[in-house]
């Protein structure tokens, strides 16, 4: 049987679960806020954790918090950073548009974790006030906005990053690996001239590699922080120096170089470096669509499709067709690539809504970037893992497509021009023979001259 | 100390947890995909319970499965419905595009079950077997097909119309109530004309009716399964009629009027009916955020705002900005609205992703339809409930707004014409006098006349 | 050398091109708005002669327009309406967001050809004047709306369903000439089971034959007109019957069953049923992907592709590879999908942007739309006269892939159950042997049972 | 009457009109595709131009082309690059995925005219081949994408970014003369806290100022030139060195510093830098409609809403309400806005699309993309010239919103606390009176320190 402390806030009291460290303002939006079920990620409470952190000691240097206070404060949001208090953080994205409740949520555990660790039971906001202490010199028009960079950056450092680096490599190596596979290559579906199995993972290393630089590239505008605007961008009530005191400190926790922005309102009315980063990681999800599409199909039939790649096993079949196997983690990947594309568009909206002096589209904006981030590390991580390592080709059907007549031509036109070639592919082609048995026909080549054009290899680039 | 039972399948043992009702397929999935952390709602769970007890009781129809097993199953499949079994389906929706794995999930669950029921231990696969007995009659193909389809009409019908129903009588209520509060209206955000308060609720209320009428006339294409086409549509392994009897079973089960889909493979390559309703939802999400913004605006400020309307108060406030009253639950909405265009684009793009006889993208597309109709539903529910109901107009601002001079000037056409009325206009402002001043000096208009003309009442419409 | 005249405006005067039909506002409009060079399509402009049309004939039925000057009018429009000013309009979609400057120039082009037509010169205004007697009754705000349901609902009946028909229609008579023709089912693009070309163009047949029972859907919202509101949906100086009235003209004028908007301010300030209709569209590119998608890969090779199918030739090729030929028709009419698609996003966002009493995103909404319905009807043509008629099955190729050793088991799961057909799989993969061998070698089955289940046209359904 | 004359390409003789430059292959796709009126704009054909010049001359350093020929191309490609053969480039975009008729085009309009300046009638395709010689060392697998970077490049440096650096500077300056304009902060668009117009405006500039970042940050991936693989990035027929060769001579003729991508399949089989620059083009859009929106709600009214800003007359006005202003620039703003929005989704399903060795949607992604670029500057450049300057503040409305009481108490925090602030505000609100009465009523504070604490200007942080 649940039991009820009472807390208060600016609106009288409230009862709340006796042992929930949230308070009065965040028990308040559960009973308003009835919508979904999409909670925030970890990273972003954590990151709240490290933000009220990195505030505290701000405040501390800059002479606002008392040392007591602000040591207990520090301790607590430490805690949260670490995930202790993951499950005290009852409320679903679904709620002010400024982030405002997750921001009281963080204020409240922090502020009863620090009294309890000061002696006190929770619920007295005493000796630490959620709002005048560890909420101090700052709002959630900044501090929210500023979690969302922080979290982003993080999560892009920590998970992004490297699981992209490790599918770059493992796509590496076997592009090494392929280097000298000759295979046909096709444009517009259709057989073209040969080329390399290690030149198709090349492309798909290079993809991952440009993915890489672009996130590289628009971090400089994520580590920025509106952190120190408080309400509406004015820094009321946030003492001199206060930004860059509080991006120090972050940076110094984290080892990130945030940097205050130089226009606070713009970072909290408006969320282009998000929508930015949004954009970058839509492009690394097309590069995924390519990626996972061109395996699925290298991979496909076996017998009436490309063969041309063997997947690994993964022990999954139909639930009719016993011991059909499927390129199921490919599914997931060009799957994950669609929620992204589409959380992008979400993330494209909420973005444009910005009114005046504030944006109150962030907390679906944040989710949705966090989500993002989250689908395409997994994916890169299992693709490089338990897919991309085990790929063979199947050298069989390798070799068979590299018959295709077509292919001969196009190492003609340099030697007797595009309209004769044309004309040995028309000719081969209506008396059913060889290019080079056309060739000789028509008088255009010898044999001997057309098989040294024709090398497969050569004309492979090798 | 976690105990553990081993399972065999196609491809050899698998250890699984003594208490859980899962198989060897679903298990191994744990391993495979380990991406995300979205999983499907309750309600497609749910759903996969009525499947397959609709399943069963066909294949009891159809003399395919022995009335001994059969009830098991049902019985089983009964509990699936209810919810007994949510915490047996481990996986996240990030998995084989055909939805096979959870298809798989199912069978295996009340597989397990039926044979607990029928006296034997989990893990027996006998005398019900997952593929033999629980998908007899059926393939992934076909079976999940159904159930996304299924799904999506049981929480239109449970869920979204009756929210959206809730919706329009209580904006029809405050139509009513202020069918004669006048107000200006504005066109471009400009001062316009006299019109009044229950004409902008009436707009609201045509919204949300329109959105009724359009998932209504989407159900007909929702209610269309491919069941019985099992692989790619060919019917294989399936009895003479089981489509039909699969459809009067879940029909009976539900009070839904399914039917079959007289194309089984259009039902299972393609998607376009659950992309047409994600369209529908598009449509209503457009609507949401029409409302929600005027709701946001009319009751902007109150001082340096628009102040026309007063929302009920929800006891959230602002974390610096003491007593500080915002409009939470319309940003709620809009925030929503936002999240289902971007899943509309997923399903898009999902839909259009089929391949000869499949669409791979199964997961991913009805996880976001299915997120739609819950997010539209509870923001339905909550504005129908804690928002409109409180809504009271600002008299006095109203009054005050209809001053506008501009307002006066276009009664006039009809009677001096266009012209002679923006020269008045062009006066008055000039001269800064009222239009009626402008009217007499220019000698268009006496005072009676204008004063006749310019009602504004009449000019409302009322 | 040009010459000019001078009108003259509520603003004062403004120069014309003396030849030119339009009058001040659209010049004025012309030097305020310099964006893109995208300019509505003839439809729409025609449609502007039909809505101004039946508003001279309702005007006249109402009393409110002399019979001299609403003759004039009725010619003029006439006149418009059959292309005759297509060159008056110089506007470019990006204006006024109530579409109020090509309202305008309908509005001074109908006056000045009616004042022509009465024998004065251009610019005159007199006797007919563009605002009081073309416009009469009418605002942009209802003008405007009315002409977007108005020039969709024509393009549909006129364009878009005789294409879509023509498209089902030669799909159709396809699967009827392939009924009969085995070929393998993919699954995951894996050999799955037989199936028949004729099954693969019903399911497009099926695509397209839902299309346009959506369409029908759609019509009736889309019949249904805000004019009557004028300004801000009051009705200010239309007379009592206005709308009926101009309903019953349009609709006796181009045979459409127009209504109108009970609730006027819903059809100006919301462009929902726009929505729905592009939803609808969008709908139509997603099964356009998937026939085209289909038809590419199944004639893709031919040698190292699918090479199922033969598509006509069109006498296009590489210009590197001479004599390459390419699925071009089916490639436009993906890339016209995707534009039908990304289109769809910004009907979303315009749809979802209006506020109080009007949308301003009425250009760019209707733009999109038509552009939309244009492509695919385009499309539909091109791929129903072009490319269907001429397709023929690759037969060598098709009894070829039938021979995938995968496809037999999944008959004897009804027999022997899945974990044995699957025993028969493992075995028969691991020895290299046809699975008619590897049951056998089990002692699961003998031969002839084996033939008489694997029966590829029965397992076709056939 | 039209003449014809006769050219012969692969398939045969083609009849072309006389008078104009394009060959046989343009002729045949006339016929192929008639889809949609969207055509390339000018700057693609231009670019068109400079990428044969650069070939050309590329061709003759790597000694692959006769003087003779070389110089005659490289005159006409100079014409081409100039505009001279705008219409001589019939094809709407709607056409071969790989652009392939439009490098067609641009060969035999080149090869054409080089004959003609060599003295040659139309058609001889002699001694200049358009596929021999103007396309010598070329597929279109690595020209048309090459000319998609090289236009989009060209069009950043001589449209948009020029076109944003006015924009930025209008709005900096108004930032500048708006510096000490007192006005109330809105947040979740109620009544905040006192700020200054001058920051509002600053927040503007940043954004626009970031977009200019942005464009820079995706320049160097832009500049990267797949040229050189020819068919699937082969290199098949381009001399050693062709590729640097190339990019040398395209950068000595535009400025611009084009290198060539060291994976050349990359570069035509994915579109990610196109991508990364839709994003990037997105971004603004969002920036824009996030500044238009402001424009248009701080400017709304005058009477009725915020009435902060007077905009610039612009002499347009309604077709019903004489006389009546509305935001019509702005308008256009968020309008352009919602395409680009649009087309980056377009994009991103084009970008996605690519399979093996060639993405096929490129005539759909780069229209897009111009488009974008387009609209963006035009919009720019419109704002910054017609809207920006003129726009004044509306003192009188400043000064009255700022009376706000709710203003007042979040300036008390740091002194007496949140709750006793919030106290105060409960007071005020419950009474009617101000919150500075409320305070000494309370015995928080006295009148004196109240005053002190409540300074517009220093809570403005000026």
């Amino acid at each position: 049987m649940a039991t009820y402390r009472t807390e208060h806030d600016a609106f009288g009291p409230v009862d709340i679960p006796a042992d929930r460290y949230w308070g009065a303002q965040t028990q308040r939006a559960l009973g308003v806020f009835e919508v979904g079920e999409e909670r925030f990620p970890g990273c972003l409470t954590h990151a709240f954790g490290l933000h009220k952190m990195a505030a505290a000691h701000a405040n501390l240097r800059c002479g606002v918090l008392d040392a007591r206070l602000g040591e207990a404060i520090v301790a607590a949001a430490a805690e949260l950073r670490c995930g202790r208090f993951d499950e005290h953080f009852p409320l679903t994205i679904w709620q002010t548009g400024s982030g405002t409740q997750t921001n009281m949520n963080a204020n409240e555990v922090i502020a009863n974790r620090a009294n309890e660790r000061l002696g006190q039971p929770l619920g007295t906001k005493s000796p630490v006030h959620p709002n005048d202490h560890v909420n101090a010199s700052q709002s959630s028009n900044d501090s929210f906005p500023s979690v969302m960079h922080m979290t982003a950056a993080i999560e892009l450092e920590d998970r992004l990053v490297p699981a992209l680096g490790g599918l770059r490599d493992s796509l590496r190596e076997r592009a090494t690996a392929f280097a000298d596979v000759l295979k046909i290559a096709r444009t517009h579906l259709m057989d073209a001239v040969p080329t390399t199995l290690g030149r198709t993972f090349d492309g798909f290393t290079a993809q991952v590699d440009n993915a890489l630089a672009r996130l590289r590239d628009t971090m400089p505008r994520l580590l920025v922080l509106p952190q120190g605007g408080t309400a509406a961008g004015t820094g009321l009530n946030a003492p001199p120096g206060f930004d860059v005191a509080f991006c120090e400190e972050a940076g110094r926790l984290s080892g990130l170089a945030f940097r205050p922005n130089p226009c606070k309102v713009e970072g909290m009315a408006a969320h282009d470096a998000l929508l930015e980063l949004s954009g970058m990681l839509n492009v690394i999800a097309a590069s995924f669509t390519k990626i996972a599409n061109d395996l699925r199909w290298m991979s496909s039939g076996p017998n009436s499709g490309l063969g041309e790649l063997l997947l690994p096993e993964d022990g999954l079949t139909s639930s009719i067709m016993p011991g059909k196997r499927n390129p199921t983690i490919a599914e997931v990947m060009v799957q994950a690539a669609m929620q992204v594309a589409g959380n992008h568009v979400t993330v494209t909206m909420a973005a444009s809504s910005g009114n005046f002096e504030l944006n109150v589209a962030k907390p679906v904006l944040v989710y949705n970037v966090l989500q993002s981030i989250r689908l395409l590390a997994d994916c890169a991580n299992v693709v490089a893992t338990r897919l991309i390592p085990g790929i063979q080709p199947a050298g069989e059907r390798l070799d068979r497509d590299l018959q295709s007549p077509l292919l001969a031509v196009t190492a003609l036109n340099p030697v007797i021009g595009y309209d004769k070639a044309a004309a040995i592919t028309r000719h081969a082609t209506a008396r059913k023979i060889t290019p080079r048995a056309a060739a000789i026909e028509l008088g255009l080549l010898d044999g001997e001259t057309f098989d040294r054009l024709v090398d497969l290899r050569r004309m492979a680039g090798r």
